[in-house]
């Protein structure tokens, strides 16, 4: 409600200019536009999205704006789907197209967060229980390393009251969000999903990646009894060491995502 | 055996309308025949069925017909297989075809529920435990939102005794599932599993694949520990929020299902 | 040891009618070797198998003859790798190839069981756990009832003492095996896997896959609590019921190892 | 840290025969080639490897250098990426492309176990749990006999202190692990992964397999109650048997990654 208000007033005072329809920064590096096109496809194929999820990059031109498909599912997204947004989420040119109800997580991050340079909001399967239980996320192996120690759980209860939808569906909510994920790598959303960020698009699809996988083996391993994760400093070591590493898991996906494209 | 009883009635008393041939309501709209054809394909696609499971959708014509296929597997449905039955779950022409035993779900959930546009009956994995538990199948994201907080489990022996084969193959035993079922959008059938509901192809198929998708995520999240499901509140909201973006889900699976038709 | 000793007698002591090369049946009903090709891929493309597990046949045209693969990974049979085989499981011709070393499951099934014409051997995955465990497998939903409420576990312990390696690799194992699975459709084998049979290579491999899908969702239900399982009579009219509606299942699994087939 | 050391001391010093660029063995047999490329592929198809994981095998021409692919995804891995190392695994020459930092792993490993002629390393997901926790992973069934009733976990922190990032990163790192492993078949890593060894490259595969499978069903058998796991004399037996039938598995392997690398 709070979307379609905000809209009303920038329409209705344009010339205002916080609220006024945002200027582009200009043309992004291509090279941008194709890791996010690829990025959508290969959290497609590793189940990290199906349907829904999206994917977002901070545009090189300008650190106010940032890129992002229109709403459709993510295994869909070519190059011409991706549009500019500023960090209000409001679209430079939405030409004619539906867009993410949850466009704010990724703006309010944005905002908050100088350091993130993309953003993967998701329904990762193995994330949700996590998300729903009081049991902690924790780093199980070296490959979930970079979520820390003290993963945030953003329970939406707290600011939106007790019969919200669950969607951050504007700027207040992304805000609290944003709140919640602080200074980490991963905040999980109870009742919804989870929303990873990174220094580029390769390191949050990365990150979303590991996410997934280590949820699902902390699930398992609790199952057989108690369990050594690991500590603080071996968490930051080992996220040092794979964020050297990333480039060999993504030309993998890549090559993945490029033959399914050409199949389809 | 009921089912032998009534057909061989109709034929013998020729002229009983109630018990007769059925008519013809017309052409469906040839969308509609579609809908329910990438339907089958994509419940298929997803694991919500295998070779069994069957959908339908109510007549465009007439809301005293339903469309769905003879009997067969779902992923190998084409338009050509789809017949026309009345509420009864007598075929408009059968054209020497085997009908779907449990056909008799549809018919009587039409009748009973006149909002009801198509109706999902599958054996989806992962929502054949809850129906055989005392464990109350919940909403525990979003995404599974419709269900509702009170998703009832419909005991065949109440019906049809200690003996029976769960099959609901004929009406009387459809009538008391669609009362089982009630006003919701899922019910489950212990010991054999489950049939949802929806306003549209399009609807019902998102209910269904989220039905399996949120029983496993429950499933999974209770082994974690003391669980916080949505309020009926969050629910409600939810399941509003989530019916104006089904066509983003819908439009991913009908490419899927196109791209293995192809191949196939 | 045991099969060579038998081997070696029998080409000792030719013309001893029971151990002697034995003679082909004829050229069985073609349509039978396309079921026993199809059974092989089906059962590798559901996951029943992997590199190892064996269907056979009874040969139509003598009750005293089954038809089986040389020693291969399933998914790979072709219709040149059926051979024929006596009840002792000594091939009528092996054209130099390697044989199952536990041909004698089927040749002792054969023998024990009038009724069986075809076998399915396998280390289907969801199965093994409740061989080696004191749970007992018992029919959830109506798709596995054909296995009863009392399915066996067949501890070679009893049979071969503590050292064994497992397998069934001679006359006297699989006459233990055979004794063990007595009038059922279904024995579970402690610490190795287990064996259907069938009216027909398409109910064994019907069973073999329900089998592993009731399996694995027995295991999913005991986590949500008490279980709600068939009655017998429940399980015996549920299989009745099945037994008329295998042929659509296996359309599907044939369209699908077709189209596998022409792909590679 | 220790890596670059002992490499700037290399070069430093060339002339001292330890620490010199080693000279190459010379071409190994193609075949040798051929199998690990298909070993990468194989362990990528069945999931023990995602991006990340590696494969070597020892040189047949001498057993103080082993081959195995520069710093790259194993489904994607050529034999023009093959590179030969030695012992202190040091590459022959890297063609200016980067190395795995584990490869001490096979290095170490190959000093310490003449009888080891091919090493996998992993993060084989059914594995990780049971290095994470007291639970012992065990023989479950005959195709996981081969790794002994008493499977070791390397604890990374006896050796480099709480703060490491679980890497195996220089030779002291891997003799650690070359003696955890012992004359085992199989070595845990916490926090990390599992090391299996073989007498060849298929051997290894057959075993890298066969721990992820009966990993998956040691945790699935655990859930249902006590379980009874193969005794040591059956172990034994079973891991000989199976020995004699790995071509079975590697054959279908073989095949699927070819249709793979046709399609790709």
């Amino acid at each position: 409600m709070r979307t379609f208000t905000l809209l009303t007033v920038g329409l209705c005072l344009a010339g205002l200019p916080a609220l006024a329809q945002p200027r582009s920064a200009g043309a992004p590096d291509p090279k941008l536009i194709e890791d996010v096109v690829v990025a959508n496809r290969v959290l497609a194929d590793l189940g990290v999205v199906d349907g829904f999820g999206h994917v977002s990059v901070r545009h090189d031109k300008d650190p106010n704006r940032y890129l992002m498909s229109r709403s459709m599912a993510p295994a869909l997204v070519k190059a011409e789907d991706i549009l500019e947004y500023d960090l209000d989420s409001v679209a430079v040119d939405a030409k004619g197209q539906a867009l993410f109800l949850e466009r704010f997580i990724h703006g309010e991050i944005y905002k908050a967060r100088p350091d993130v340079m993309a953003v993967v909001h998701s329904h990762s399967p193995s994330v949700i229980p996590f998300g729903v239980s009081k049991t902690r996320l924790q780093p199980i192996y070296h490959m979930s390393s970079f979520m820390g120690v003290d993963v945030p759980v953003f329970e939406i209860r707290d600011v939106a009251g007790p019969a919200s939808d669950l969607l951050i569906r504007d700027a207040r909510l992304g805000a609290a969000l944003a709140q919640s994920l602080g200074q980490g790598a991963a905040v999980l959303m109870r009742g919804h999903g989870s929303t990873v960020v990174g220094a580029s698009p390769r390191q949050a699809v990365f990150r979303a990646v590991y996410t997934e996988v280590g949820a699902r083996l902390q699930a398992e391993a609790m199952r057989l009894g108690s369990v050594t994760y690991l500590t603080e400093e071996e968490a930051e070591a080992a996220a040092r060491a794979n964020d050297t590493q990333i480039d060999r898991a993504w030309l993998l996906w890549l090559k993945a995502a490029q033959r399914r494209s050409m199949a389809g």
